[in-house]
């Protein structure tokens, strides 16, 4: 079987996009720019209240393989649907885009997961999961060889939560050192980290060799306000750590290099779901075709300011194309 | 219960859109701009072979309500949904653009319906529908209270078809006009047209008020090469004749006058899909809030508009505010 470039682990999810304002989220208790984890009432509750909603796949990790694929590169995916309307949707667009994705989907148990984003007019959105099946991923669905034939693993910090997962990164992440591939983790979320955060410091310094996390996230994860001192500590603890800031662009640290890049000037931002998702991907890209870490940083600002320029979370263009004339050579 | 503008009876579907090339159609055997009824097989062979997709509620007749309710006027949908997943968001959506819709979603035979749209790089639509539970339609689904409560009970031709369907129309036709209610009729599609020609000529001269149609349609119907030929017919046939002509704009034909109306000027025409629905809800507003004809036109060429520059087929802003320059008075 042929080489990939990134295989992830993730959350297979299709997001429900609308348009709600501020206070929407404010009667529903939802606070602006976060992902909340909800129950099967709450999704109902939740959904009977949104707007006329956009599906789209979405599932962050899987997101990021569907840019890399944008970008002209392979990717493979391991994550868990049900056996409905919804797993077919996820498992058709993923296959769409050329990732690889085999699993069969579960005919007992949750529905497949899904996402509610309300997409306030300042752009952000507001999360709420409901995971269903996508939760209940364990060692069992570890295709190894799948996980053996990548450079990358990359694992994704929203599915940390059940035991059978945890066990499942830490088999998926022993076998690609076992054959020398890198593991790649994205803390995924502030709520998330402070949840796990001695687990995620574990992971981090014992696993993980490329880590994707924004300032909140690093910040919670060191437990420091500041965001240089993050940087002093992840400095130590992985080879590579790729820190994006919104706006004001991402940080690049490895133990004896630092590189700063802006990030890319849109128009008009329509819609920051997948910001960070796509910032992984065209890092990821660049980091396994070869190019160095200045502009593997700067293919993923290109790939997030492509993403956040829409509505939903995955390129509406191709990558390759916008990306190429910075990788002319 | 109170007044309503509009009730209408049509498909319950949601539409599965994706950008594909001409090359595409040509090697799926597909017809560029037509839409054409298919089976179970068909449909999963074709979404296989798509690219990634985005899922937006859809329906003809469905489409045309939430515009109308997106300009401020009431309305409410009859149509068939199965008990699944495409069944709830359907109903979700049009509910969330206040659609009144209570059917209760069928627990037996086929799933929800849905239309898989080609949309290729001229922004035009070629849709695949696969009717399922939506085709199923028959009189005791009329709520004959719901119809006697609009000024316009508004039919979809694509759902022309099964005997129970035909059925539930013309009790629908004939609860409308026992109360004084208008009967508005969408001719849908030129193949459409041909199969059913004798019905609908019948269906319009004996109970149709107000007629859509675009040129493609009204030649189809008449038997006739020349649009000026087909409105010379159409004249004598029914109330109000709406005929559009896609960039030409569109002209409205009663037995006494004459109106011709410009389309709106787009930047961009993204995707060509609703633009028959929207002009029918801008025509439908203005006819049933005592606009004159002209100005009923140019509110349905100003949703035309709107609903062509961006994907999917129900409007992405408000109308209401769009039309408030139009309807200052």
């Amino acid at each position: 079987m042929s080489r990939l470039d990134v295989v992830a682990i993730g959350n297979a999810l299709v997001d429900v996009l609308s348009h709600e304002s501020h206070e929407f989220l404010a009667e529903h208790g939802l606070i602006a720019g976060a992902m909340e984890l909800i129950d099967t009432d709450r999704a109902e509750h939740l959904y009977a209240a949104m707007g006329p909603a956009v599906e789209i796949s979405g599932g962050s990790a899987a997101n990021t393989l569907v840019g890399i694929t944008s970008l002209g590169g392979s990717a493979g995916f391991i994550g868990r649907v049900a056996d409905d309307e919804l797993g077919a949707v996820f498992g058709h667009d993923i296959r769409a885009a050329g990732v690889e994705f085999v699993s069969t989907p579960a005919v007992d148990g949750d529905p497949s997961g899904r996402c509610l984003i309300m997409v306030t007019p300042d752009a952000q959105r507001t999360m709420n999961t409901y995971l269903g099946a996508s939760a209940k991923l364990g060692p069992a669905d570890v295709d190894q060889d799948l996980v053996a034939r990548a450079q990358v693993l990359y694992l994704e910090g929203y599915l940390w939560d059940e035991a059978d997962v945890k066990d499942a990164y830490r088999l998926a992440a022993r076998t690609a050192h076992e054959v020398g591939n890198r593991v790649a983790f994205t803390l995924s979320d502030a709520f998330c980290v402070d949840r796990h955060r001695e687990e995620f410091l574990e992971l981090v310094e014992s696993d993980v060799d490329v880590l994707f996390a924004n300032e909140a996230e690093i910040t919670s994860l060191y437990r420091v306000d500041d965001f240089d001192d993050a940087l002093q500590h992840v400095q130590h603890h992985c080879e590579i750590a790729a820190l994006t800031r919104s706006e004001l662009g991402a940080v690049i640290v490895t133990r004896d290099e630092v590189h700063v890049v802006d990030a890319t000037r849109v128009g008009d931002v329509v819609d920051t779901t997948g910001a960070g998702d796509q910032f992984a991907a065209g890092f990821l890209y660049g980091l396994t075709h070869g190019y160095d870490l200045g502009t593997a940083a700067k293919l993923g600002a290109l790939a997030a300011g492509e993403v956040i320029s829409h509505l939903g979370a995955r390129p509406a263009s191709s990558l390759a194309a916008l990306a190429a004339p910075l990788l002319h050579r």
